[in-house]
């Protein structure tokens, strides 16, 4: 008999992922599909559904479906499977993603936030293994966190910790897609990033210290991907590798705030380790350096040889391993 | 035979207070001192330990000496013993406070953070009783964070976790005592209070929403006891309780620092309850009305109702009773 497999599903704000992945964490097949933007909810979990149908062919090839784990970004509960507000997917909200899931699939399924399972997936498998503490910061269409604790994810009292997207590091700094001003997730997220390049592109110079961006910088959710004229993050991160002074304005500006959130992170959590993970963090050190020593230059000089920062390595993997992970846990302590 | 007591010390910026408690942490008797201004550590160390002498014999009155357990507000090292550094003692560090009382007194004696002490302390008798999670801001001199997660304090990997008032709400904001701008502490502190009152009354108008205080403005450490003529953030509070407006402009200013700092613990760390201690709580409602409607306006607002905010219960004896509990459980696990 094959050992069993859990199909795990990263959904983002552009892009779902799935993937094939045994107990020791091992992918043994992925696949992914473009998202379409959903009004209703229905018909986003009709697509959701239809999508995990068709990967479950070749899931089974790989060994017997023990469970569905998805990792959402968005406010989820996991006790209760729920999606509470998904900004990246329209804002829908209050999606009861988990029974639907479980009632159409007959298995067990199970729901979190997707930079948790990000955080286990990288705690388990990946950059952060055997340490104490862990605090990984993901970096996408929006900006998400995960602090792992002796090998638990913190969720907090509700569910809904990790949210250091939405910390503010700027008061009445530049709009966030939630509304408020200088959220960490105005700086240093793909929608952030192409927003400051394109206004340093129109010559409205550089805001990076106190200045306001203000409404007219305003960001649209999806732009990692391949909206809006095909001008993504990555893009951003090649112009600037190529000395782009509008690209390099805009990065600097995004180490900024990720700077100011890592010492942020330091100052209260000490974690022995800190991961930079998402599709944004492939800018690499055009984004990590300044943005450590950012950090450095901020944390009391004594302590800041103790901050340790490094790039996550699992990837677009890092969820899906980790959503498996929470998986076979929970199935463990039925 | 008398049950034992701890002699818990509480070394703040201006004040240095003790108490002998016994397990149940009930406060049997205490006694307060001002703390001279100290160059050296020596003499430091030497005040410190005859203060504590001075008391032992009231301590010894209710009961048999276990131990001395110091909570401090800087930077230390509960493992050792140690104090990395005290801003608001005149900038002194690697105090090894432990190993030096622990030689002169021939007692266990144990040190922490005096917000971590007074967290465990409303934990353990005060209003954060039989919460999941805690999170309790102590608003003095400086400000300071303890985070209660399982009836446990959460140190970190090297012990400095909790400094929520070096954390960055306002990037280019006003200046901090610690040098960098914009930290939760250049605006909620008594130290910033009273700078941001004196700004105001030599009416240099408001800066709340974005404009930094810039250099003019820098402030002192001590000022919440009775330096610089007597202007303190108490009689700060009781002028804008009569209606000065700039005593009011300085409280809303403090204010709209303290409620994004508990937004920004709500969003990262969901805590079940977050509790505002520290001598500049005792402003009331006026410090705590505008902060908690300040961060329910940063809140998703389907999350708001969840958020739980109250006043502390201890007021002084929080970080006494909470250094004593500590004594007494790590003696229980010798």
């Amino acid at each position: 008999m094959k050992a069993g497999v859990v199909i795990a599903v990263d959904l983002g704000g552009t892009n779902l992922r799935l993937g094939a992945i045994d107990a020791a964490g091992r992918v043994l097949v992925r696949a992914r599909a473009r998202m379409g933007p959903h009004r209703r909810k229905r018909t986003l979990l009709e697509e959701i559904c239809s999508r995990i149908r068709h990967f479950e062919r070749e899931a089974r090839a790989c060994g017997r479906i023990e469970a569905v784990s998805l990792g959402f970004a968005g406010y989820t509960d996991a006790e209760r499977g729920l999606i509470y507000f998904a900004p990246n997917l329209g804002g829908l909200g209050n999606i009861d993603v988990g029974p639907y899931l479980g009632k159409r699939l007959e298995l067990p399924v199970f729901v979190d936030n997707d930079a948790n399972c990000a955080a286990i997936g990288e705690y388990f498998k990946g950059a952060g293994r055997s340490v104490h503490s862990l605090f990984v910061f993901t970096l996408g269409t929006g900006v998400g966190g995960g602090f792992v604790v002796k090998g638990d994810i913190w969720r907090g009292a509700h569910g809904t910790a990790g949210e250091i997207g939405h910390t503010i590091v700027m008061a009445g700094g530049p709009r966030c897609t939630c509304g408020n001003r200088g959220c960490l997730e105005a700086f240093t997220s793909a929608t952030a990033i192409v927003r400051e390049y394109r206004r340093r592109k129109r010559g409205r110079g550089a805001g990076v210290r106190v200045k306001p961006a203000g409404k007219a910088g305003r960001g649209k959710a999806g732009v990692l991907g391949a909206t809006a004229g095909e001008l993504t993050a990555r893009r951003v991160a090649d112009l600037a590798r190529h000395g782009d002074r509008a690209a390099l304005g805009a990065l600097d500006y995004a180490a900024k705030g990720l700077g100011i959130g890592i010492a942020n992170i330091f100052n209260l959590l000490d974690p022995e380790l800190i991961l930079i993970g998402g599709g944004v963090s492939r800018a690499g050190s055009v984004l990590l350096k300044p943005a450590i020593q950012e950090a450095r230059s901020i944390i009391y000089p004594p302590l800041a040889p103790r901050l340790r920062v490094k790039r996550a390595a699992l990837g677009d993997d890092a969820a899906l391993i980790g959503a498996a992970r929470l998986a076979f846990a929970a199935l463990k302590n039925r």
